[in-house]
């Protein structure tokens, strides 16, 4: 059975729908899972959930790495911090994957010390899927690595598309570069230089540069980036979508005939849109380059993300895609 | 008279779009417009015009700068093309600004030879508005330089305050860095060297870091990035607006209740958002730090785009922002 640990102390409504969330996930997803932390707060919120009966663990953790902490330093220091226990029980086998929705920047430093690097791989990378009207996409690098060297491209171009691959069932996915112009010599020197690099690559269907809408208009599968780049990209996409959805909240209020209107159109409206965007549904960003499968749930997920989160670690188990990573990335190196 | 060169040969519409929009702002904005291109086409244009009676001259042009072409070479080589004799007006003083919908590379370039740098900037930038719920905010640099050095915040910062308070009459603006986090030391070497910097330029109101949200939730008026970022930020927006309209129509489509109801709001929706957000009210972005006004339309620019860019020029005119920008950036610099 496949074992997920869950850092229930990481996040901003943890424990309590962390562990809801979780507990949810292993009925529905039919898991096992560790339920890292204070085992007493742990254990009463167990004792109150409908799915109790589910098959966990908890595990004990007597730290907690706070949001505001620096990773580096504060994983080294909270040796028994919640999220160091759960990646360990990755390194050491007793689960296949973690999830975790504290601080990214801990879990990431967390998990590539305890888990350690896919061979091969020098930096690993957060990937992310945004929405479409129909299939998500993917960002890779979406924050792992604010500097890059135009080199890095093509490890986030290879993972990208073995991760793809594995979940979305997609042979041979198109990587496109994140840039702000579709010519070849377009946007800045990194990216200049990326691209001649991502063009004499084999192992990736390259389909050149690709600006932000020719993602969302589904030209490609998967978009490369610099980690900061990523990050803006990804953030501005959550901003906008806010912006619109309050937009909207507005417009509907602003007269009779419309708000009468709008109350028809609400409940299409939230089964579609809001939860595309606002990320409840994707599971969260996937760190892509360790060894072990590693979510990074939202800050702010409440148990229907984590839900999803176990959803997406469960998947990406099934399909092997460390495993896949490993052999794989190799080759591409060869 | 406030008179603004129009190069009608410019954009996706050019030049039936543009002359429409050139006659209808000299109109509405009460403006004299100098007609940059064709004047065969240009006239046939004006004669079917209802505002044909309004304040205007055919300037001939016999060459045009596609889309395509590379800016700077193609601005030496076709030194008759519509965009030069257009700057080239401003330069020699018979107009005061331009209105251009065509290779924005091209304007940037031609509006820098021919009209030159005020005193004091290294770099001119492109300013652009995206709105929020009320005022819209300025990005700067939106695309002028893709790669920068972090001491270029430093004017992007000054000629955006100058440029903002000018024109939504706020003094004193607050400016952002745009970055992926909020805490000083975010970011890549860029931002952190960049946030260093502006945190000791007493010439501005720097409020520290930005994200995306921040700047949607009004937390500042002004963000300043590399032109690569600000390139990012901006079509990303516009990305996810367009990819939002289209979910909302396709939710309304999707039952006959929403259908029903989506009637209803339509009116609403159209005369909030797609306004706002569609850019056509906004004017188009700004060159800053040339001699001149200089306002670069969207490509896709229609008649209502450009009589908007023709007020936003007016305004920055009447307002003296280019003279704002020759003493004040100076004062900076002392």
């Amino acid at each position: 059975m496949i074992t997920i640990a869950v850092d229930c102390m990481g996040g901003d409504y943890a424990p309590d729908e962390i562990v809801k969330g979780a507990l949810w996930g292993a009925a529905e997803h039919r898991v096992k899972v560790l339920l890292i932390g204070q085992p007493s707060r742990i254990e009463a919120l167990v004792a109150e959930s409908p799915y109790r009966h589910v098959d966990y663990e908890v595990v004990e953790a007597t730290e907690v790495i706070d949001m505001g902490e620096t990773p580096a330093s504060s994983i080294r220091k909270k040796k028994d911090a919640s999220i160091n226990v759960a990646t360990r029980c990755v390194g050491e086998g007793r689960a296949q994957g973690v999830v975790a929705a504290g601080n990214t920047g801990a879990a990431m430093a967390s998990a590539i010390f305890n888990m350690g690097r896919v061979k091969g791989i020098d930096r690993p990378a957060i990937a992310v899927h945004l929405p479409t009207v129909s299939r998500p996409f993917l960002v890779v690098d979406a924050g792992a690595n604010a500097d890059c060297l135009p080199e890095m491209l093509l490890q986030f171009a290879r993972m990208g598309s073995i991760f793809y691959s594995a979940i979305h069932g997609v042979d041979n996915p198109r990587v496109g570069l994140l840039n702000i112009g579709e010519e070849p010599g377009k946007g800045n020197t990194f990216s200049v230089s990326g691209y001649k690099l991502l063009e004499e690559y084999d192992e990736i269907n390259f389909v050149g540069n690709v600006e932000a809408r020719h993602m969302y208009e589904q030209h490609a599968e998967v978009a490369v980036c610099d980690g900061f780049t990523g990050n803006i990209f990804l953030k501005t996409s959550e901003a906008v979508a806010l912006l619109m959805l309050r937009m909207m909240k507005d417009a509907v209020n602003s007269g009779i005939r419309a708000r009468a209107g709008g109350l028809l159109v609400k409940s299409a409206l939230k089964s579609t849109i809001v939860k595309k965007v606002v990320d409840e549904e994707t599971g969260g960003a996937i760190l892509l380059g360790v060894k072990g499968l590693c979510v990074i749930a939202h800050g702010n997920s409440k148990a229907y993300a984590i839900l999803n989160a176990l959803g997406l670690a469960k998947q990406a188990i099934e399909q092997n895609v460390v495993e896949q990573m490993e052999t794989k990335v190799l080759e591409g190196c060869m």
